[in-house]
């Protein structure tokens, strides 16, 4: 299988084209009034879960381009079934992370995009339309571009957990931390200096930026960290699970993302204290 | 004392005229790794308050503008000493709430302005610098505006729990929430539909367009709430402190705001019990 970083580039241009397509679906709907439509109301115990016609739109028009552009890549998206593929390539796609942040008016939810070579992310893609900001990760280098300025992203020089700035989307919810992982939060949250909330995958962006330190989550599907691998280390931060491996290869979906290698090491220490 | 609605709008457009000098100074800052000075650093044991040159020289260009022009009129502002004043007349700033946000990266930091006449606050505005967001409400109506467009707010009709989307900044902070009250916010809060956090005044600002439906707090100061009061009342809300009496009647700066008197009453009801 050929693979250039010249491919990679296009592939650039193309996941654009991908989140411009998915801003016409999205954006439309962000504060708006929308019909929120609850994905687990059949399941009862289960927590609130928005699903909105942003979200099925917007995946159905990444999915319409990539079909018709590149059909023998495979696709796995949050909204419909995956689509196996015929080549090294699968896109995955997220099309609104974060629909509670979006259900509540708060500009922080964003459009995911990440792109696979045989199993491994190598490109990836946030998009927050409202306030039009957009990272782009691959090759080792992050374009964060805000009001259609451009520059390089880099995360910050932060070493020490004491002068870090954490997030975390909802330390409070027993559906994303376990009793143990909340105790495991309030450690790393005790020793950080000052902590924000709410923001999912728009948080990494921040880290790529270097205005967070470091950031953790717990029960991340595929779709809410691929995109985030690619723009976390192209900036130069580190990206594990809490036990210090590659993110995905445990059952819970943590995520640990720092500006330095130091700070991770930091703070995985006193994780899994 | 004469007191016509001419007189607001005309305070209304020099509110304006305040929050575009306090841009200037607040924007350039925000994301440019702006040096931060810890406000209590010789203070131990109190939490964290950072205070950055944003805050400092917006509110210096706020209150140039306001002696140079009503000379008369009082002035309270976070950070430096309250200005005496000669009429009913006086102006609450905050240059920068959400100093942890603005140091974070986030954009739900938002420079607050109040205007009080004989104590009670008649005049509110909210401006949202990164994003281009500003509310401004008097006289029973409140004007939101994004991107240069501007249109009229309202809360949501939301009046029961199970429907509401709440807010609080910063449940976890035990400088913010006593014990009792951290369980009286859990309580309201497992009774709602889904929260988000950690966006300081901005959280009002969402409640008045009717993206959130109830936001609570604690440990308000009078620069923090002055300019909620009239945008929240404006747009067809309630305003209380968590016993049901007027803002600033009590010791703790509990503040609970509801898009409906249904809502407010029923989220009382939890905090009470």
């Amino acid at each position: 299988m050929s693979f250039t970083p010249q491919d990679l580039s296009e592939f650039a241009a193309f996941a654009n084209r991908l989140a411009d397509a998915a801003r016409l679906k999205t954006l439309p709907r962000f504060r708006n009034g929308i019909p929120i439509v609850n994905k687990l109301e059949e399941t009862p115990g289960d927590d609130f879960d928005p699903v909105t016609d942003a979200d099925r739109e917007g995946e159905r028009a990444i999915r319409d381009l990539i079909e018709t552009t590149y059909p023998e890549h495979g696709i796995l998206g949050e909204e419909f079934e995956e689509r196996a593929g015929k080549s090294a390539w699968r896109w995955i796609l997220d099309p609104v992370d974060g629909t509670r942040a979006f259900v509540c008016g708060c500009a922080t939810w964003t459009t995911l995009i990440a792109l696979e070579r045989e199993g491994e992310p190598v490109l990836g893609l946030i998009d927050q339309p409202f306030i039009n900001e957009r990272w782009v990760g691959f090759s080792s280098s992050v374009t964060y571009s805000v009001g259609g300025k451009d520059v390089n992203a880099r995360t910050s020089g932060v070493r020490e957990l004491a002068a870090a700035r954490i997030s975390t989307t909802d330390p409070l919810a027993s559906a994303y931390y376990s009793e143990k992982e909340a105790q495991s939060f309030a450690r790393v949250n005790a020793a950080s200096r000052v902590a924000r909330f709410s923001m999912d995958a728009y948080a990494y962006g921040l880290l790529a930026i270097g205005e967070l330190d470091l950031v953790l989550e717990t029960c991340l599907k595929r779709h809410d960290y691929a995109a985030l691998i690619p723009i976390v280390e192209g900036a130069g931060g580190v990206v594990t699970n809490w036990r210090g491996h590659a993110v995905g290869t445990d059952d819970r979906g943590e995520v640990i993302a720092a500006a330095t290698p130091e700070l991770h090491e930091a703070a995985l220490k006193l994780l899994t204290t």
